[in-house]
C-alpha cells in the first residue's frame, strides 16, 4: 500500500495527516515541537510520534512508516542544511523537507498563481509567478518580520514609552498598555530585557481592538504595518496578478486594512498548510509515479 | 581629611577619581564592569578595586576609604531598589547612587540649564530647567534607545534584508552590509538570533561613513534616527533653552546632521561623566558641609 503524508511542523507544535494516493486524509496525529534549527534531533521523535499516532489513527502498524512518501514543511528548513539532515534521519521510504511557508502556499492556493501571506507572531511572503515559487521576508524577529504580531507587539510597547516620555501624544491604547505594566516604564525594561517574540506578540490583537474603536495610536501602528506589508506585495506580485490570501493569526484582522487595489484580490485559503503539505505530496510522489507508471 | 570620589560604572567598565574638598583631581583607578542590573556583587568589587587604585595613585592607604563621600553614576541605578541596595553595600562614609545620564549632565554642562543627549550603544536624553533635572529614552535596545548606535545598526541589517529581497531599492551601503555577510541572508538570521545591543551597535559607524559619500539608505536612516532625536530634544526643553550637547562615540557624528534650530544651541561638552560625578560629589558634600560649618 502506497501511503501518503504531510507534515506541518514548528516550534509550538508538529500535525501529521495521512492520506492515500490521492491525497484522501486516513489518519491524524500531533506532537510538540519540530524546530530543526535548534533541535534537529528532538523534531525528528516528534516527526515520528505525529506520524505514528496518524498511522494508529488510520488502523495502521507503526511498521507501515517505511512505505511512507511524506513531505514535511518545517520553519527554518531554508537555513543551511538543515533540509537533507532531516531527510536522511527519517525512516520514510521518501521524505522532501520544505519551508513551512511552502506548504502554507500549497494549502492556500494550491498550484494556482497568487501570493500568500503569513502573519503570525512572525512574518512571511510566499508567491507563485508562472510555476515559480519565491520567499521574501521572514528573516525573524529582531531584523525582519515586518508587520507581524511580534513587530506589532514590540511597536506598541515603544510608542507606549513614548508617550509616557512625553515625546508623543498619548492615547487610550498607550494608557492601557502602560497600566498593563502598572504605569512603571521599568517593568516594561524588565520585560523587555528578556521578551522574545511570542511575548511581544501577545501584545497584537490589543492594537488590533483598540483601532476598531479609532485609537490614534492603533490605527497609526497598522497603517506603519500595512505599509510594510503592502510594499512587500508590490515587490513580488503586480497587485492585478494572481490570488492574495492572508493568513496566520493576524491575517484576517489585516485584512480589513488593506487597500483598495490589493483587497480586490483577497481569497479566502482553499485550505491549511498541512493540507497543503498532502496536496504537494500528491504532487511530487503520487503524480509522478503516475506520469512513470 | 575630607575625600571626595566620583565613579563612572557600567557594563563595560568602571572609573574612579579621587578628589579634594574643591574637586581637585588627586588619584585614578579603573577596573571591570559596574552592572548593578545584572551583577550587584560584581559591581560593588570593581568599584572598591577602581577606588583603591584612586587611592593609591594619591598615596593614600586603603583605610582612608571609611572617610571617602561618593557619587556613583551607574547604567541601572534608576531601577528598582539597584541604588539604595549598592548604597548599604559600600563602605564609605557616604555614598550617592546616581544614574549615569545624571553624571554626563553634570560632566557636560555643569549646573546649567539645558539637555545632554549620549548617544553610544544606547541613547538617553537628560535635561537641567531651572534646577528640574528630568530623564526620558534610554529604556534599553528592544522598545526604545533610539538613535543609538544599538538601534542604528539594527536599522541597517534590515534594510539591508529588504534591498536583498527586493522590497526596497538597493545602495552601495546596503550591498557592504550584505557582502560583510557573504551576501548570505541566512548568516545574517544567524547573526542576529544571537546579537545583543553591542554587535548591532558595531555597524552604525559604517552608516555615517556611507552618509558622507551622499549613500541614499545611510542617509534616509540618519534622516529617521534624527527625527526621533529632534521629537525627544522638543519634548524636553524648547530649542532656543539652553545648550545642548551630544556625547557618546556617535554624539559628534550626529551633531553636524541636526536641524540649525538644534545646531545653534550646540555646544562641546565641558568634561566627561568621571569629572561630572566628582562635580556633583562636590555640590552634594563639600558645598552642603561649607553651607553647614
Amino acid at each position: 500500500m502506497e501511503l501518503l503524508l504531510g507534515i506541518d511542523g514548528g516550534g509550538t507544535g508538529c500535525r501529521a495527516a495521512l492520506a492515500d494516493k490521492a491525497g484522501r486524509v486516513i489518519g491524524r496525529g500531533k506532537s510538540g515541537s519540530a524546530n530543526i534549527m535548534t533541535d534537529i534531533e528532538g523534531a525528528r521523535v516528534n516527526i515520528l510520534a505525529a506520524t505514528r499516532q496518524a498511522l494508529q489513527d488510520a488502523g495502521l502498524d507503526a511498521t507501515a512508516e517505511t512505505s511512507i512518501s511524506a513531505v514535511l514543511g518545517l520553519a527554518g528548513a531554508n537555513v543551511g542544511d538543515n533540509a537533507p539532515r532531516l531527510e536522511k534521519l527519517l525512516p520514510f521510504a521518501r521524505a522532501r523537507v520544505k519551508s513551512d511557508a511552502i506548504i502554507a502556499l500549497y494549502g492556500a492556493i494550491g498550484d494556482a498563481d497568487g501570493t500568500v501571506v503569513i502573519l503570525g507572531t512572525g512574518s512571511v511572503f510566499v508567491t507563485r509567478k508562472a510555476g515559480h515559487i519565491r520567499t521574501i521576508g521572514g528573516w525573524g524577529f529582531k531584523v525582519s518580520d515586518l508587520g507581524s504580531g511580534a513587530r506589532l507587539g514590540r511597536d506598541l510597547l515603544e510608542e507606549a514609552l513614548l508617550a509616557h516620555d512625553g515625546v508623543h501624544s498619548s492615547s487610550p491604547l498607550a494608557e492601557k498598555t502602560m497600566a498593563m505594566f502598572d504605569n512603571d516604564p521599568h517593568r516594561i525594561v524588565t520585560f523587555a530585557r528578556s521578551a522574545g517574540p511570542n511575548d511581544f506578540g501577545t501584545y497584537a490583537p490589543l492594537v488590533f481592538e483598540y483601532a476598531e474603536n479609532g485609537d490614534r495610536l492603533a490605527l497609526l501602528l497598522i497603517e506603519r504595518a500595512v505599509k510594510t506589508i503592502e510594499e512587500a506585495l508590490d515587490a513580488v506580485m503586480p497587485p492585478e496578478k494572481g490570488r492574495l490570501c492572508l493568513i496566520g493569526g493576524l491575517g484576517p484582522l489585516y485584512a480589513s486594512r488593506l487597500s483598495p487595489k490589493h483587497r480586490a484580490r483577497l481569497h479566502a485559503p482553499l485550505g491549511d498548510a498541512l493540507g497543503g503539505a498532502v496536496k504537494l505530496a500528491v504532487e511530487l510522489f503520487a503524480h509522478a509515479e503516475a506520469d512513470h507508471g
